[in-house]
């Protein structure tokens, strides 16, 4: 029986330069892995990347509660005052849930 | 302390061709940016891209509801019945969701 | 008037080689479509791609919930012990439900 366990998905959009910095910051603050893809874009900076300026970022990680609240608290105190950054999260039912140190339970 | 608040995610697939006037209109409508990556898939129209097609287009939202479901009924009355697409929304918990007009609310 | 119905969100995350047997098994399974994008990322098994190795591969499937769900069974027995992968599922709000076998409801 194929067994699941809640856990959270925090994704992060935001300039690619400093997006390097975070996808090491998000390991030190105990996250197993992530995944990082280049996006375009138009937010309060307006459109992004034009001629010259670095793409945009989107960093997707999967981790329990305790670990993706400390890397929302930890992206809200040291880029959000100076970067354009939109930073998310939301709950997601993960196969092999133990891996993020989370309950498995069965499926219906 | 770190604030989040609740908003919507507004994921809308479909042609490329169509994806540059929808940008255009999901500002005009009230968002303030999106997302766009360029995707591969398969739907009820088969393979996209094949060689010579455009390819689909995957355009991500973050918006307050109001906004979030003028998107939606503004895709589904003009897109919908001529285009293959695919419109999803759900809920995330955003920070600085004042940017997005949702009341910040503090972290457990 | 909009409206919309609950189906599932799938996204599988894992090696690039066996996301187009994946792609595949998951029509055969009852899937009307899937996107698929190439990402970068950092797992178990270590920063994904290095030289010469595959990329990993995002696939994401909007369907029913039965049919999600034999989508995640699938992966867990077939894939999960032998490569790195991680799969989650969550429920979205989609127009033209119907699509996907689901009931649609009105907007509020």
């Amino acid at each position: 029986l194929t067994k699941t366990g809640i856990v959270k998905r925090v994704i992060i959009i935001g300039d690619d330069d400093v997006a390097y910095r975070i996808m090491q910051e998000v390991i030190a603050l105990g996250a197993t892995g992530y995944t990082h893809q280049t996006v375009h874009g138009k937010g309060s900076h307006g459109f992004r990347p034009t001629h010259g300026e670095p793409a945009n970022a989107k960093i997707e990680i999967i981790a329990a509660p305790e670990i993706a609240y400390r890397i929302l608290e930890h992206i809200d105190t040291r880029y959000c005052n100076k970067y354009a950054m939109i930073v998310f999260i939301d709950d997601v039912e993960v196969l092999r849930p133990e891996k993020f140190g989370a309950a498995p339970i069965d499926q219906p």
